[in-house]
C-alpha cells in the first residue's frame, strides 16, 4: 500500500530507562504536541463548558469528537460544508475522532444522559438492530430513523468531518461475552480495518492518518493476533481499544498482551481511559495518549481533579467546602484554579449556578494538562516514581 | 443627617443640548465608572454562565447581585465571613445589591424558574405570608422557612453582602391593585425609606451608599410625592421601581412623573428595566444607570442582542442559521462575537449544548455594553438620534 502520511510523524525522543515510558512528538497538519499527552472529549462538537480559547488557556493540545454523535447531529454534511471540525469549532489544534463504533455497540439507547450517568452497561442496547459481515444497522437517537454504518462509512463520515487522527472501525465486544464471540468479533475488526484501510486510501491527500484498533478482549492470545495485525498494515498509530476487563488488573493485562507486539515506532493511544492513575500505570507501559471523558463529566458533578489527594478528587457539593476560602490549587497558574474559593464553588453548586461546571471543567482539565507535562518531565527525569508519589500519595 | 458618602460621588461632565440625557462619572469605593451604564444581574453572586474575567473581557464595568436569594442560600453572614460579595465571587469592581423587597413582593413562590420562564404574574405569590407597617413576612424557596424582612434587616443583609450601592426596602406593588392601594403602599415605602436610612447611618463607615426608590405605580401624583420625598432624604442616588405599567407608554409617563422632581445632581437608576428601546428611551429623560436580566436570561433560549436588526434580536434556534457561516457580530471585538459561526451556535443549541449559552451570554453582554459605549460618545457629540436608527432601524 502507498499510505505514508507524508504530513504527519511520530519521533520518539526519549525512554525511560527503568519502564517502558516514552518522550515523543506526534506531528499533525494542525501542528505537533508532546507524548504522552491527554485528548480532551469534544463529543459533539464542543468541550462541555469550554471554548477553544478556554481551552488553550488551560493548557490543552489536542482534542476529539465522537463520529457517532456528529453523523446523527449535524450530519458529516453539514460540517464538510461548513469546512469541516477545525472550522466549524475553532479549534485550530491536533484534532482526533473516533470511528463511531464504540457508541454504536455500547452506549445502546445512544442517550448521552445514560452514559454520562454512568446507567448504561451495555447489556440493553435495543438501538443496535444487526450486526454482519458487512456493518452495523442501529436507530438514531435524534429521530429514531434506521442507519448503516460500514468500514467504509465509517471513513467517509470522519473524512467529511476533517479531524487529523482518524480511527478504523471496529467492533466494540462487551465484557459479558465468551472467548469465541471475542475471537470472531476481533477476525471481523480486522476485516473492518482492511477495509477502512482501502476506504482511507482511495481518498486519500495527506491531510489525514488513520489508527488501526488492538480488540480481543481480555484474552492475551487474541490481543497478540490483533497487535500483530495492526503491526503488520500501514495504519499511522495503534489504538488499544475494546473490552478491557472488570479491574486494573485485567486492564493492564490487557495492555501488556497488546503493545510488545504492536509497531514499536507508531504512537499508541489507549481509547477511552484516563484517571490519574491509569496515566502512571499505562505510560510506563508505552501508552502515548489517552482519553477520558472523566475530567469534563465529573466536573458536572461537582468534583475536581486534585494533585496529591487520596483517590485523585474532592468533591465540591460536600459541606466541609461551605466556609473554606482556600483556593482549588494555586500551583495550576490558571483563573478556574486560582480565583475561586473553595466556599464560593460549594455556594455556585449549592444554587445550580452553570458557572460552578464551568470552573471545576477548567480546573479539571488544567489539572490533567499540568498532570501531563510533569510526567513528561518526569520521564526526561527518570523520576516517575517520585512524581506518582506526589500525585498519589 | 450626617450621610454624605465621602468615598463616592457623581459628577455630571456634560448634558445633551436636544435631550435630558448626560454623561456621568459614578465613583465608588471599588472604581469608577461611566455612565450612562448597564449594570448586570449576577443573581446569586454569579453571573450565569460567565467567570469575572469573561466579564471584563467584554467589556463591562459594572454587575449586581439579589439580596433576596442570597439571604437564603448561602446567607448573608456567610458572606460576610467569606469577606463580602467582592471578595466572594471575585468580581472587584463596583457592585450594587437590591433590598430584597421585590421578589418577596414579585416572585410569590420565588423559584428562579417561574421568573425566567416568563410565568410568574405576580398574583399567585403563595409564599408571602404577611405585609405589615414592620416588614413582610415569607417562606424561604430553599427549605419553606418563615422569614420576617425590614428595612433593618434590608440594611443589615446588604451590609453584610458589601456591595458598593444599596438600595432602601420598598413595597413593590403590583399592576392590578388599585390607587388606594398604591398610594398606601407608596407612603409605606417612605417609613421604610426613613428606617433604612436611620439603619444605615448606624453602621456608616463609608463603604457603602444608599439610594431611595420612587414607588408610586401609574399614578403621576403618587411618583411625584414620591420622587420629593427620595431629594428631601440624604440618599446617595435615586432609583425609579415599583410598577411600570403595561406599555412602553405608561412606562414613559412613570419616568416622566418622577424625575423632574427627584435630586438633579444624583445618580438616577431604572430598576429592572434595559432593552435596547428603553435606553435609547430613557438616558434621553436624564436615566444614568439600568439592569435587567434579559441580556443573560435571552441568551439562555438561544437569543442574540444585534445592532441594526429589528426586533433587537435573533434566535440562533432558528432553521435559517443552519448553514450561516458569518459570526454573531465581528465589530463587537471579542471572541463570542467574532470567532463562532451562526451554524455552529445553532448546532450547539440543537445538541443542548452549554458553550451555546456561554457563547450567547458573552455577546449579548458584550453588545449591551458596545451600546452604552456608543451612547456615551453619541450623548457626548449630540449624536443620539442617529445612534438609535443604526441600532434600531
Amino acid at each position: 500500500m502507498a499510505l505514508n502520511y507524508p504530513n504527519f510523524g511520530f519521533d520518539i525522543t526519549h525512554r525511560d530507562k527503568k519502564s517502558g515510558a516514552r518522550l515523543g512528538l506526534l506531528k499533525t497538519p494542525h501542528g505537533s504536541i508532546e507524548t504522552p499527552n491527554y485528548i480532551f472529549c469534544g463529543t459533539k462538537a464542543a468541550i462541555k463548558a469550554m471554548s477553544p480559547k478556554q481551552m488553550r488557556e488551560v493548557g490543552t493540545d489536542i482534542i476529539l469528537s465522537n463520529t457517532y454523535h456528529l453523523m446523527l447531529q449535524p450530519g458529516a454534511d453539514l460540517i464538510q460544508k461548513m469546512g469541516g471540525l477545525h472550522r466549524f469549532t475553532g479549534w485550530d489544534g491536533p484534532m482526533l475522532t473516533d470511528s463511531g463504533g464504540f457508541q454504536v455497540f455500547s452506549l445502546g439507547e445512544g442517550t448521552m444522559a445514560n452514559e454520562i450517568k454512568g446507567k448504561n452497561k451495555g447489556h440493553d442496547n435495543q438501538s443496535l438492530t444487526s450486526i454482519t459481515e458487512e456493518g452495523c444497522v442501529f436507530r438514531s437517537y435524534v429521530d429514531g430513523r434506521k442507519i448503516k454504518l460500514t468500514p467504509e462509512s465509517a471513513m467517509e463520515i470522519q473524512r467529511k468531518l476533517g479531524a487529523d487522527l482518524l480511527m478504523q472501525f471496529d467492533e466494540c465486544t462487551p465484557y459479558h461475552v465468551d472467548k469465541n464471540y471475542t475471537a470472531r468479533s476481533m477476525e471481523m475488526s480486522i476485516r473492518w480495518g482492511d477495509r477502512c484501510l482501502a476506504e482511507f486510501e482511495r481518498h486519500d491527500n495527506g491531510a489525514q492518518s488513520l489508527y488501526g484498533i488492538i480488540q480481543g478482549g481480555v484474552y492475551e492470545d487474541l490481543r497478540r493476533i490483533s497487535a500483530e495485525y495492526t503491526k503488520d498494515r500501514p495504519f499511522f498509530g495503534t489504538a488499544v481499544g475494546g473490552c478491557l476487563g472488570g479491574s486494573d488488573e485485567e486492564m493492564e493485562l490487557v495492555v501488556r498482551a497488546s503493545l510488545p507486539h504492536a509497531h514499536p515506532d507508531r504512537p499508541v493511544h489507549f481509547l477511552g481511559i484516563g484517571q490519574i492513575k491509569d496515566i502512571f500505570r499505562f505510560v510506563r507501559l508505552g501508552v502515548d495518549t489517552f482519553d477520558c471523558v472523566i475530567p469534563t463529566r465529573l466536573a458536572r458533578h461537582g468534583t475536581a481533579f486534585m494533585k496529591g489527594v487520596p483517590g485523585e478528587t474532592i468533591n465540591l457539593k460536600n459541606a466541609r467546602y461551605r466556609e473554606d476560602n482556600t483556593p482549588l490549587d494555586e500551583e495550576n497558574g490558571v483563573d478556574a484554579s486560582c480565583n475561586f474559593s473553595k466556599a464560593y464553588i460549594h455556594h455556585l453548586l449549592k444554587a445550580k449556578e452553570v458557572l460552578a461546571i464551568q470552573i471545576l471543567t477548567a480546573h479539571n482539565i488544567a489539572t490533567i494538562n499540568r498532570l501531563m507535562r510533569e510526567v513528561r518531565a518526569a520521564i526526561k527525569a527518570g523520576t516517575l516514581d517520585v512524581l506518582e508519589k506526589e500525585w498519589l500519595p
